[in-house]
């Protein structure tokens, strides 16, 4: 269960660059292309001739060309050509609203007409500012989309899964605050006057502060629908007003989290981090992303192990403490937006 | 859903040399093997002594005795012998008819009162002549037979699957013919003054024959029931007669096509090229051999991923195309032989 | 279907050395470990907090963390503490009663109330006395936990599974003898006057016994429930009283098997030798162990296969020969065990 009248990351665009890429979402399969005026486009991976999948085939002038018998399909789901046959009759697919936008590909699995490019789309200002650089990968997870949200919107879990890195204990000693503004919900929890662990020691040498300092530490949580988790963190020399501090005496990131559900039970998950400090440099970016890439590793294992408990035993309860506010609410608000699709549904019949 | 009064491919001879062969055929569990004589025989893979599958035993003396406990099964399923046991009493197993010939073990998985070894097996002519020479190999694909049969009675694939072999543009351009001729389809294409592709070039150099001029190409699929699919292949110097030309002028061969189900979404794919030119060289042969291996390697994949998009997608029908019509007319007469299985069934009942 | 109010072994103290152990028990996620006091506690593998599998986690000063989010869970199945929460509401997760004896850790899946570790292990007196050794092994096997005990109360099997090492054809020409007393099944064969196989020659031979002449050679299987074989096995030289020969003139050992159900169609099986000679010899038990490896691996392959051939068909019925005896006494106990504690269920509610 999922919304489906929201947008969701379908791809990064480098994933189409060579051709049509097949990726099922949300339990639909789906293919991603770029259409001859270099838009990228959605579409049923289902050939209307014998049901292959297009995303075997390949892109000609513009044209998804279904790679078993040669169909021509448009961007619109309607067959444009196929060698020595009348396609006028030929049944329709389904295409899928699609935009990229900020580096990513959005696509839109419910009710196009409901599809609003304007709404709905996280604003990443990030994206377009130069002082600003992201890297990020593409994990698949088998676990369901919301146990990844409860998982980054409830980080005393880095204590304990990311002990090396990030974790540290003052993250489970210090309460989190959580709110909900409209369908947004935010936990926030700040920590001040304590060491900072290695991955901010790193950052504040790379900028040119001292590493061996006491630091205010800052971690705010957004989740927006349908399932984004966008999460500021960073840490100021202590004292100097924490998340507010002046630029010179802080480092500050957004760890980019956009889950996809593939199924029930699985999920592409796009992460990265944006960082608001040398953005020019590569090497940088990839060693952040190495390093990144670990840590969400880690958190992996816990999460498919998780799924199959809750698999076994689907009668149990799970527990919902302080901590887990921010999860609850989310669910809340992604229960809410399933129960009006539903009654939209229910009411159009 | 299968024909099971037919006559399918098990294996080929060199299979049963060193013991027993398991595999599953119609969603029948069999063991093979060579008796005292030598002859074939079949059997369900199944000892009524406690379950184990006979093929992980070893034949002795032309019996098969059960890897377990040492059980020796008669080739018509009635145990002949156990240590320190009386087995007059012993449950028997199915066994079935079967049958070499033309280089492949053959097996009626049906009513072994209705098998007749003079009915059904495609007499392949090629097979006992020394002007022709045979090789070919096994595949398992994870797709139903029907799709495999879909595949082979409509050849405009081939510009698309496989592109860089024996695809050519005008197979897509040029109309082909079907007609049924008793339980018999055959689709027919000429391309008359065309470019040979790649493989014909060789085939003709190979013959002596210039690998620079137009030729006359066809191509004529032959399906006979169960799952045959025979196809005659072929190039002649543009003019010459093309399919009826002299000898000295062509070069051809049969692609022979034996598809058994394992399940009713897998097949065990028998593969193979019987060609009409220096049947002698055995070094052309291991080189067909594994340009064919690889051609079909460029089907696995697509069939595979078809059959998981029609599991999909239950209720959405195949287009049926002209180019379809080979297959639509295999699949008309594959229903009404299970169509008038399912009644004798009945009637019996 | 396996009896739950039981002894099953769970795992052997080597495995929870280091951390703690998830293992599927009768169906059910386990977690084993050792508390503060190093004995062995059992739980569900199930965090209360939000069904992270405790497994994941660590043992800090005896009690077992969450790796997920930091809850400390007692072994009593009661949460000890969690950071930043009161945990007296938290659910309880059941815990089993286990006890660790015999080099072996013991679980009790079933209903704790009846659990008593005075009855119901069995009393290994090899495991405390000096002159014996044990060597052993873990192996997970794809099959319902009766075909092994059937494996096993039917040795008759080596001949044709085992032909290499132990198998002989004597085995198969003396008949056995299966009583049973109380919930006890012993199977007895007794082959006198026979050449001693591989095994038993080296075994001979390192106990300075001559390896070239007769002798008299037994194999006694003991099943006792839920799922434990233990097979006295050995030989002494031909006419001096071979299983009661004096000890000067004969060698044994006893093949110990313990098999554990982990679902319906799956074991964890641990395997041994416990032998009555050259017991400080390590190297010896090492060798042993990796003979004893191999020849339990020739039975794993036809055990899964048998398994899969009995899910084929379900309907059918097993022969029960006088070899067959034991197991089928073995499983008229379980079965009886089995209805006792389902009717004790119904009585219940």
């Amino acid at each position: 269960m999922f919304p489906r009248n929201a947008w969701y990351v379908a791809c990064t665009p480098g994933e189409i660059t060579n051709g049509p890429l097949g990726r099922q979402i949300c339990g639909e399969p789906m293919v991603f292309y770029r259409d001859g005026s270099g838009a990228v486009a959605a579409l049923e991976d289902y050939c209307p001739h014998r049901g292959a999948p297009l995303s075997l085939g390949r892109v000609c002038e513009g044209q998804l060309v279904c790679g078993y018998h040669g169909l021509e399909m448009g961007c619109d789901g309607k067959t444009v050509a196929m060698p020595g046959q009348r396609v006028r009759g030929f049944p329709e697919i389904r295409s899928y609203p699609v935009v990229e936008r900020h580096g990513f590909v959005w696509v839109w699995p419910g009710n196009p007409a409901l599809a609003d490019a304007a709404v709905g789309i996280p604003d990443l200002t990030w994206a377009r500012d130069p002082e600003w650089s992201f890297g990020g990968g593409l994990f698949r997870i088998a676990c369901g989309y919301q146990l990844m949200i409860d998982n980054l919107m409830d980080l005393t879990h880095e204590t304990y899964v990311h002990s090396t890195s990030i974790g540290q204990k003052e993250i489970d000693e210090t309460p989190c605050t959580t709110r909900t503004e409209g369908d947004e919900v935010i936990t926030s929890r700040f920590m001040n006057g304590i060491e900072p662990p290695p991955f901010w020691k790193m950052a504040l040498r790379m900028n040119g502060l001292p590493d061996d300092q006491l630091v205010d530490r800052w971690q705010i949580c957004h989740f927006s629908p349908p399932s984004h988790v966008l999460i500021e963190v960073g840490v100021a020399l202590a004292g100097q007003g924490g998340h507010g501090a002046p630029k010179d005496v802080k480092v500050s990131s957004i760890v980019v989290d956009f889950i996809t559900p593939e199924t029930d039970t699985s999920i592409h998950y796009f992460w990265g981090m944006a960082r608001h400090f040398k953005p020019d440099d590569a090497a940088l970016t990839a060693q952040i992303r190495e390093g990144q890439g670990k840590i969400f590793a880690e958190d992996r294992e816990m999460l498919e192990r998780q799924q199959l408990n809750l698999l076994h035993w689907p009668e149990r309860k799970l527990l919902m403490l302080n901590i887990d506010s921010g999860g609850l609410q989310a669910r809340r608000i992604i229960g809410r937006l399933i129960a009006a699709e539903r009654d939209a549904a229910t009411a159009a019949v």
